[in-house]
């Protein structure tokens, strides 16, 4: 029998994303999420990992895409089939997660939904359960919604940042609004202010709260995914999926609810803060890896995978060729990464491109490779 | 029946280099000399199809160890197996063109022998062959020894240098003397002087004029060699191989005989040159190969072997992947050679360093790597 939690809660993990910048060991069917970059677990069994304490396992939903769910289910035996959910096409993270929201909501209208990407890492795991803990009693109460803000370290232009209002009790704080990804200039600006934090993209709101929310910003997919849900347990639900899923709004939370919210205003909107401080990293590239490996402590100047290796004169490069022999001599600052089809070679300063090989990829049509 | 050919010529191929150079292509058991670094062919089928035009493949004797041997066999069906001849230890090249001599002499004491390095390139076959023929004539007669000599292009301190004298006939030259590989400065110089030319390793001599010169100069190795040849043919030729070819003195051909010789000074010691200009290369390293790819035309800015690839802002890379797509983003100069067990990562100004990682796997007894 399952522990009863109050509130009940619901971990929704995202899961679609592909992660090209992973490429050559990221692929369609086994995206970052499934790769062990901070661990021997995958990113997602991680993710899972951390969250079982806060949650039984039938509770979670996994949301991703037909591509990804085979080696998903493989990585994650423990949680229920069914549950893990291919979207029919991508349609962002608001059709995802309301379609969970919807479900859950004929179940237990109070039933508190965590909204989670799957391929972050979390260094201090026992600090994050106490922020979600409080965050999950925060939306359990009334129509507040809650983010997760992650303390910024530098001028970042790849996230999202929030901009913190008055304090509300205790650390949590009141949002004032939502930034889209910052120029350089503005990045920094953002830093100086102290009062901005990244959008972890991790979310608590009630199924009510969220479905709410649905049925005001985005009605006509709240009216379909009404439908789907209707249909879950049964038999059609799969053919309901495939039919109705791809008219829904392809839009991110953030945009369709989160920031037409809080333009209300920070004390209306009702939409909290809980400032995070767990060693967040959301591994964005080859040079976002090796730093973290680095300040792991788990290798020093070189990151490698091999068999074993002969190293001259080689410095801060990042190697992965599992199995194999590497010989290294007068190089620095180098990424190579060897499967048994492809073979990348750059540097740490240009690993941001490497989403671009698998553009050229995916228009030469060359489909084992991407 | 063989065709036959005045005075009768026999290619004596030495094969029996490790050419560490090369790693991780290049291994104990197949070596430099069995790779295909200019063609298609390897370096030693190039070897034998171009001496091919001037000696039957009966009259064709390869030296190499064990190691090699079942390699070389394979590369090299068209020549009799017998004459494919594994030294039961490494004697330099005294003891080894020394064993075919003896044998050959029993033969044929006018026969004339070739010596010929196993993994050089020879771009002008036409010219070689002029030359070569010009060359076996003058061998021929008397005690004459005739070395190839080919122009400096720059000055390389890695060859021996030939000093030529005064002209003979034609464009064949008397040596001065032989010199070992020099010191920059003084391959400088050598360059600048222009009758300083390399030693390219090919020597043509008759079985007389060779079997002289080793009982005169190592008349202990002599007569071992002699014993040997003398089972030649019978069942205890192997077993004779085994016993005596390890008591040999360990010389090359030119500090042995050459260098004494010429001591005698270049109106007697009959030692001529013929001034070799045929675009030779030794492809001494990943280097030397990149540059000569270049220069063949068969490549432009990067040399690579894959089965396909991606570039951007990547040039004069050398990379070997076969049947890989290799994707490179922002790199230069680099080498990379991936094998199945084994990954070599460094650049071209530092490839003449990787004969350090075999250095390394041989003290480790890495017996699969090397």
């Amino acid at each position: 029998m399952a522990k009863t939690y109050k509130p009940e809660f619901y971990p929704i993990i995202l899961a679609g994303g592909r992660g090209t910048r992973f490429w050559p060991l990221s692929r369609k069917t086994f995206a970052k999420q499934l790769l062990p970059l901070n661990s021997a677990q995958s990113m997602i069994q991680e993710t899972v990992a951390r969250l079982l304490p806060m949650a039984p396992g039938e509770n979670f939903w996994i949301i991703t895409n037909g591509d990804l769910r085979p080696n998903i289910l493989r990585q994650l035996k423990s949680l229920p089939r069914k549950q893990i959910v291919a979207e029919p096409v991508g349609r962002n993270t608001a059709p995802a997660i309301g379609l969970a929201a919807f479900i859950l909501h004929r179940q237990n209208p109070n039933a508190v939904l965590g909204l989670f990407p799957s391929d972050q890492v979390i260094q201090n795991q026992k600090q994050f359960r106490k922020d979600l803990k409080a965050g999950i009693a925060l939306a359990a109460a009334g129509e507040n919604i809650v983010v997760m803000g992650v303390k910024p370290t530098r001028p970042e232009t790849g996230y999202g940042y929030i901009e913190l209002g008055s304090i509300s009790q205790g650390e949590v704080m009141r949002v004032r609004r939502f930034c889209e990804k910052p120029e350089k200039d503005v990045a920094a600006q953002f830093l100086a202010a102290g009062n901005f934090y990244w959008n972890s993209g991790m979310f608590l709101w009630s199924a009510r709260t969220l479905v709410n929310a649905l049925q005001q910003y985005l009605p006509a997919t709240a009216v379909l995914l009404k439908k789907i849900s209707a249909t879950w347990g049964t038999r059609n639900f799969d053919s309901t999926l495939r039919k109705l899923y791809p008219k829904c709004e392809d839009k991110s939370v953030d945009y369709a609810i989160l920031e037409p919210r809080s333009a209300a205003g920070e004390e209306s909107s009702n939409i909290f803060c809980i400032p995070a401080d767990w060693g967040w990293n959301d591994l964005g590239s080859w040079a976002a890896h090796f730093e973290h490996r680095i300040a792991q402590g788990k290798h020093q100047d070189n990151v490698i995978s091999a068999d074993s290796t002969f190293l001259l004169e080689a410095h801060r490069n990042y190697f992965h060729a599992p199995g194999k022999f590497i010989a290294a001599v007068g190089v620095e600052g180098l990424v190579v990464v060897d499967t048994g089809d492809a073979l990348l070679i750059t540097t740490i300063d240009r690993s941001q491109d490497v989403g671009k090989i698998v553009k050229y990829l995916d228009q030469q049509k060359r489909l084992k490779l991407v």
